[in-house]
C-alpha cells in the first residue's frame, strides 16, 4: 500500500437544522485509508452544477445567507421557509459531503494491481463529497483523462457530457427523430449542440436572451429559438416543422415553457396533418423536465390533444436502465472528445474557502448560463 | 338482403363555418342499404358522453348557444372565440355526425350469413354517428345483449365499461399494484369501483363533493377522498400509503388536482422510506389525464422528485395497443356484467330534438355528475 499515512483535508459540509437553518461549513477530516481496490485523489477540479446546489442549500432561503466563523474555518448560515422543511427532515441533523464530480492525481492506492496501476494518473471521478481536497474512492470509479489533460479540463467528465449523450439516446430508444432543448446555451446545452452537429441529429435550441441565441448560432447550431421574441411561439413551431422533433428536454421546470414545447410540436404536426382529428395528433410528444431552474410552478393549457407526456427525466436512473456495458461506451467517447465536444468553461475558479464567501454564493446560486464556478480545493 | 328500401331517418349534425360560428342541427338522412357483412340498427338509446360533448360543441361558447329553425328542424349557434378557432380550422364545413355508441335493434342486414344472424336481436354498435334514428355498420362492430336487456340497458356498452376496465389493464400492465380516480361519483367512476370490489383492487375514490363521498361510501368504496374538505391532502395521502397506488386516472385535467396526486404519491412514499433522497422517491408516480372536466390550465408545483410522469390517456388508442383478442374478453365481460358492473344511470331520456333544446343543453353541456342524459332518437 502506498499512502502517506495520516493525510488530513478540508471538505465542505452542508447540515440542516431541527431548527429551520442550514448550516455550510469547512471541516478538516481525515482522508479514509484507501482498501485494496481502492485510490486517494488529490481534487484539484470540481465543478459546481445546479445538481451540486440542490444538495448545498438545500430549500434554504439564498438571500437569508448570513457568514461567521474564521477566515481559516468561514461558515454560512441561512434560514429555511417553514412550508419547506416537511421536504428537508429526512436531512436534520445528518452533515453532508457535497460535490459530484471532480478530477484530480492520484497520490495513493490500495495493494490490488488494478489499484497501484492508477498511482499518479491524472483521473476524472464520480460519486459524490468532491468539494474536499481529498477522496478515497473505488478505482473503477475513475476514468483516467487523455494525454495533455488537466484536472480543470477533466473535472466535469460526467454530469454534462453523460446528460447530454443521455438525452440522445432517450431519443433514440423511444423512437424520435430530432430534439429540443431549452436554457441551451449552458455548458450542457453547448455539448448537446456539438454532438448533434457531429452526429447529424435535428436540435431546436430554446434560449431565453438574443445574446445566448447569437452565441449558440456562432457554434453552428441551425435552430435556435428566442423565448423572450414576439414570435417565439411560431419560430418554434416551424423549427419543429424543419426537424421533426417530438421529444424535449426541459430545464427549467417551472413556468409555461414546456406546455409550449407541446402546443408548438402538435401545431407542427397538424400543420401537415391530412383530416380533423378530434382528439388531436395520434403521434406522442414527450418533454422531459430535467432541471428545476424556475422553482415556480409549472402551468400549460391542454390544447396539444391526447397524445402527450411530461416527466421526470434523471441521469443517474437513467444510466442504471442503460447498463453498464452501454454507460461505458459513453464514457470512453467523452474521455475521446474531452477537449472539443466536451469541453467546459468556467466563469472563475476558486477556493473551499470562497465558495463560502457571500459574493460568491450571490453569483454562482443563481445557476445561470455563464456564471459556472469551478472549486479547486488546493487553491490558497 | 332483407331491408326496406328507403329507409331514412333523423341524424344530429354539428358543423363548424369559417366565420366563426358552430351550427348543431337535425337533417334527414337516408340511410345507406347494407353491403354482404353490414346490418341497420334501429338506434333507440344513446348517451351523451363528456367525449361527445367534445365532438358536439367543440370549442363554441355554450353560453352564446341561440335557438333557431323549426320544431321539426331545430338548429342551434353558437359563437367560438377567435383564439380557439385554430384548433377548429381541420372541422371548418364539414357537417360531422355525432354520437360514439349506442344500442337497438337490428332491422335489416346483408346477404352474408353471419350478418343475417344479427336480424332482430337488440345489440350495442360503436363507431360515431350514433345519434341518429339509424345506423348502418359492419356485424362485427355489434355486441348482441344478453337476455332481457333493453337498448337502454346496452347504450353505454363500450365507453365507460371499457375505459374503467382499460385503467385497471393499465395499472397491471405499467406494474401498479393499485389506482385513484378522479370524478369517481361518476357512472363510470361507479362502474370502475364495483370492478375493483369485485377483483380486490386497491382503488382511492377522489371526488368533489361530501355526498359525492357518502354515495360511493354506500357502494362499498373503502377509500374517499373528498377534495372539497381541509383534510383532503392528508387523507389522500393516508390512503395511497393504505393501497400503495401510484398510478392515477383523472378525468378533470385542469387545475390542480392531478399535481396534487402526485404530492400526495410521494409523500406516502417517503413516509416509508429509510434514508434522505436528494431526488425523491425513485418510485414512478403517473398521472393520467383522460378527460378535461376542468378546461382551464393544469398546474402543478415539483415537490415530487424526478420520477413522475403525467399524459394524456385515451381509450381507442389503448385498445389498439391492447389488440382485437384482449379486447373481445374485455368486450365479453361488460355483456355478462351489463346488468351488475356495468349498469348505468341517467338522469333524463331525451329525443334527437330535445338535445338541441337550450335547457337541455344548459344541464347535460355542464358534464358534472348527475346530470347524464340518454337519447332516445326515436322518442317523440
Amino acid at each position: 500500500m502506498t499512502t502517506p499515512s495520516h493525510l488530513s483535508g478540508l471538505q465542505l459540509r452542508s447540515l440542516v437544522k431541527a431548527t429551520g437553518e442550514l448550516e455550510l461549513s469547512l471541516v478538516s477530516v481525515e482522508t479514509p485509508q484507501p482498501g485494496p481496490d481502492e485510490v486517494v485523489v488529490r481534487v484539484e477540479a470540481t465543478p459546481i452544477n445546479p445538481s451540486d446546489i440542490g444538495l448545498l442549500f438545500g430549500a434554504a432561503d439564498l438571500s437569508s445567507a448570513k457568514a461567521s466563523g474564521t477566515e481559516s474555518s468561514p461558515m454560512v448560515t441561512m434560514r429555511i421557509p417553514e412550508r419547506a422543511m416537511n421536504s428537508m427532515v429526512a436531512r436534520v441533523g445528518q452533515s453532508m459531503a457535497v460535490g459530484n464530480e471532480g478530477a484530480g492525481v492520484v497520490v495513493a492506492t490500495g495493494h490490488s494491481p488494478a489499484a497501484k496501476a492508477f498511482m499518479g494518473k491524472t483521473v476524472a471521478i464520480l460519486g459524490g463529497a468532491m468539494y474536499a481536497q481529498y477522496r478515497t474512492i473505488k478505482f473503477d470509479q475513475c476514468l483516467e483523462l487523455p494525454e495533455g489533460a488537466t484536472s480543470a479540463d477533466g473535472a466535469s467528465c460526467f454530469v454534462n457530457p453523460l446528460t447530454a449523450l443521455g438525452m440522445v439516446e432517450t431519443m433514440r430508444r423511444e423512437g424520435h427523430k430530432a430534439l429540443v432543448h431549452t436554457a441551451a446555451a449552458s455548458n450542457l446545452g453547448q455539448m448537446l449542440n456539438k454532438i448533434c452537429i457531429k452526429d447529424q441529429i435535428g436540435l431546436v435550441n430554446i434560449v431565453r436572451k438574443p445574446e445566448q441565441a447569437a452565441l449558440l448560432k456562432g457554434l453552428g447550431a441551425p435552430y435556435v429559438c428566442d423565448a423572450s421574441s414576439p414570435t417565439f411561439m411560431s419560430d418554434l413551431t416551424q423549427a419543429l416543422v424543419n426537424t421533426g422533433a417530438t421529444i424535449a428536454f426541459d430545464a427549467t421546470g417551472g413556468g409555461k415553457l414546456a406546455g409550449q414545447i407541446l402546443t408548438c410540436m402538435e401545431a407542427a404536426l397538424n400543420s401537415t396533418a391530412a383530416e380533423y382529428s378530434r382528439y388531436g395528433s395520434t403521434t406522442l410528444k414527450q418533454v422531459y423536465i430535467y432541471g428545476g431552474l424556475d422553482t415556480g410552478p409549472t402551468e400549460f393549457v391542454r390544447n396539444f390533444g391526447f397524445a402527450w407526456s411530461m416527466g421526470g427525466w434523471l441521469l443517474f436512473p437513467f444510466l442504471q436502465r442503460l447498463g453498464e456495458p452501454a454507460v461505458q461506451v459513453l464514457k470512453q467517447r467523452v474521455a475521446a472528445e474531452l477537449k472539443t465536444t466536451f469541453s467546459s468553461n468556467y466563469s472563475k475558479e476558486i477556493s473551499l474557502a470562497e465558495a463560502l464567501e457571500l459574493d460568491a454564493i450571490a453569483v454562482y446560486g443563481q445557476r445561470s448560463t455563464g456564471t459556472k464556478y469551478l472549486i479547486n480545493p488546493h487553491k490558497t
